[in-house]
């Protein structure tokens, strides 16, 4: 009767003077890779030479190989054990040369106005001559297909339903509008339109198109599908109320070329305890042409290639595999995404556990998004003492990166670092992703949190 | 019996009932405020005319003069029910010709080496001719104290302690590093030095020189203080290793001119129930002269300025009295902040209640600094719920701004909003401050956060 009585107490005190010791472990170790990133870390500097040495990465293009070499370089030199070259085709869309996009009324002084637009990601061209035609605007889906097809047949559709200001996170805003981008084309074309023209995706008023990708839905004739900025699009609008009458001419001479091979880079630090147990972070290599490809996503790839980086520096073991991806292909086919999904479904003699993406910008980290059931949520959420003394608040139930999200039907759970989000959609797609939009210090703090939760993720598991 | 039973129920129920209705009020009015800045702000507009078109605004000159003025049309035009001209005499100091700074050693080829400096203010000139010296790096007083008399005789001292980037919040890294700024020309002279260059209070490595207030303790010789740039820092620091011959050449010919008049300019909302209860919020209208004083603190004068705006177009009537002040003489002296106290605490027919500034930048809003005992900073602390929904999750004992510090002594409770603080010291006193370093939806939600303050503090009180 004593002993049993015994046990329990002895027990339960060793499992807190142990805990006790791991609490202090845990913040010793956050410190130290925060203390790290920001006295000594290399993510700016490695995103200089990502964003201005080797420059916009579109998937299949020579800077995208450039990027997958340099990639692999780096993990080696940083110290990972070993690096996976991750085949996978991809993609080859080229935008050619700069798009021309006309605004025609007889209000016009002169009849014309030019107003900046781009060609969005996967769209045909217009031919040598360009495309002309009257042009409806409309909303939402609902409104086009209420003026059904004696409106639309051989009409432009102009979508301009702005991203809503007042939403205070503004992935939330752009998720509220991004429709008209990815689905307007063949929406419209099921309708008999001759093109699209979308307002850019953003809450700026300026005169930058902002890219990104769309596709054409199966069975549909495809047709050209351009952006224009939001001045632009307030202009066309204006001259529109004005004058029903007001047309527009396109000319672009994108195409899309036979895809392309390519690799998802995958350092791999091997853990010490558990090295059946992966867990996965990363960001995507790739990106849009307009800019240099500095926030989306150079941001979470230097990010991810610091925490190879701060481990061997400051000595920190995982007891679990980690798995550092750089993704090819986010932007236009999540090819590689996907491919490391269906690699890791293969993959019997491993165990997937956790998968964290860094691509909503370089800003000041606030908190992870956590794309799984309310129980594991807690699980993470339980870490939040931890991170409090950075500021970074928000462990809590949300999307996870596009990149990851598939992992989730292996059990994993999967996450994205999620800054702060106001400045994103200024720089996202268009000429302004430049390294000059993204502040050294709050890049820092963002690797030193993504490392932070690896750590935690490798070390002490999921629960699951 | 029965009846003494049922009162207290019907009373707390009648209670509870009244605490929904106002909680569903309060949250209704701060959704307003903050679609209303998000949608229809006018802060980025504002901040452009004072920056811009106004420019730098140093106490005493014909741009604080402008400044005044402007402020005051705006108060009268958005609706202020009176504006208060508070008369106050400010230093004036101006700079003067663009100063020189160069490094002379054997180990320099050519013996010199020019880097970028510019007067701290409020510091006497060189003269003429400039001053030369051999340095003497040191990182604090203690360091240079050791030293004494005997090594710093004659010398230049050179203060190169830097901000200390492992600290998360780059305030605290400021006021770490700041005294070597405030008062390491007296400390120096002290020991006989004929001049001092202090490192430039950034955690950027550029080369920017970032001016600032110092000061002249009383007794002391005045000589010639000016920053130089953190990366004119490294150099220097590099070459006394390298030659402990190592001199300087400082050339800055700045002078103080006698004070001006100038003003507070207060605006004010008067209360609908308790007019007598004044709630004091604002920004500083003076600013440094290096860049246009967009960050520091244009941001506070036109969030202090939406909040009039913001409460006449939603048809918000505050029960207390609301002043609005536009500070002068903040960054040089503090004779507005002062000002301000002293004829509050002669004013016996009001009561000042609290007292509210924005001098922390218009980042993303994260919280408030509030300045007095935990019971009082608990009482504002149960109005988190309502700010969470903005991202505001720290309502938290700290430092207010300095502008409204002194009104504690009349039992105001004084706080300061609390924006994220990476990029502040990037753009504070130095070319950097300008329009296009602040992101308009930032601004925004500070303005909305801060009319959501005033607003809680004008109609719920502080319980004090």
């Amino acid at each position: 009767m004593k002993k049993t009585l015994l046990l329990p107490v002895v027990f339960g005190l060793l499992l807190s003077i142990q805990s006790v010791a791991q609490t202090d472990d845990v913040k010793t170790v956050m410190r130290s890779l925060y203390s790290e990133s920001l006295s000594n870390g290399q993510s700016y500097q490695m995103l200089d030479y990502l964003s201005n040495t080797i420059g916009a990465r579109v998937s299949g293009s020579p800077q995208a190989a450039e990027a997958v070499e340099w990639g692999r370089q780096k993990m080696e030199i940083l110290g990972a054990d070993s690096v996976i070259m991750q085949e996978v085709m991809v993609p080859h869309w080229v935008r050619g040369k700069k798009e021309v996009g006309t605004i025609l009324s007889d209000k016009i002084p002169g009849g014309v106005q030019k107003v900046p637009v781009c060609a969005l990601g996967g769209s045909i061209a217009t031919g040598e001559f360009g495309i002309k035609g009257e042009v409806v605007e409309v909303h939402d889906f609902d409104e086009l297909n209420k003026l059904g097809e004696g409106k639309i047949k051989g009409k432009i559709v102009f979508f301009n339903r702005p991203m809503d200001p007042t939403l205070i996170n503004a992935f939330e805003a752009y998720s509220g509008a991004v429709n008209q981008r990815g689905g307007g084309a063949s929406e419209a074309a099921k309708l008999g339109a001759i093109a699209v023209i979308v307002r850019s995706m953003t809450l700026n008023h300026d005169n930058n198109p902002h890219t990104g990708a769309m596709h054409y839905a199966d069975g549909v004739e495809k047709i050209p599908a351009a952006a224009v900025s939001t001045n632009g699009a307030d202009l066309l609008s204006k001259f529109i109320k004005a004058d029903p009458k007001t047309a527009f001419y396109l000319k672009m001479n994108c195409q899309t070329l036979p895809d392309e091979k390519s690799y998802n880079v995958i350092g791999v630090i091997k853990g010490s305890e558990m090295p059946n147990e992966i867990v996965t972070v990363g960001g995507h290599l790739d990106s849009w042409d307009l800019g240099r490809g500095a926030s989306d996503d150079g941001t979470g790839i230097v990010q991810s290639l610091e925490i190879i980086r701060m481990f061997r520096t400051l000595g920190i073991k995982p007891k679990r595999t980690i798995h550092i991806v750089l993704f090819m292909n986010e932007e236009n086919g999540l090819r590689g995404g996907t491919k490391y999904f269906e690699q890791a479904q293969k993959d019997v003699s491993h165990k997937y556990i956790a998968a964290v993406e860094s691509d909503a910008g370089g800003f000041s980290p606030r908190g992870f998004n956590i794309d799984t059931d309310q129980i594991s949520v807690n699980i993470i959420a339980k870490w939040k003492p931890f991170f409090e003394p950075y500021g970074v608040y928000d462990l809590k139930k949300g999307g996870s990166g596009a990149d990851v999200y598939q992992m989730k039907k292996l059990k994993a759970i999967t996450m994205e670092l999620a800054p702060d989000s106001q400045r994103y959609f200024d720089i996202h797609h268009n000429k302004n992703d430049v390294l000059d939009k993204v502040n050294p210090r709050e890049l820092e703090l963002g690797a030193a949190t993504m490392a932070s939760m690896v750590y935690l993720l490798a070390n002490f598991g999921t629960g699951n």
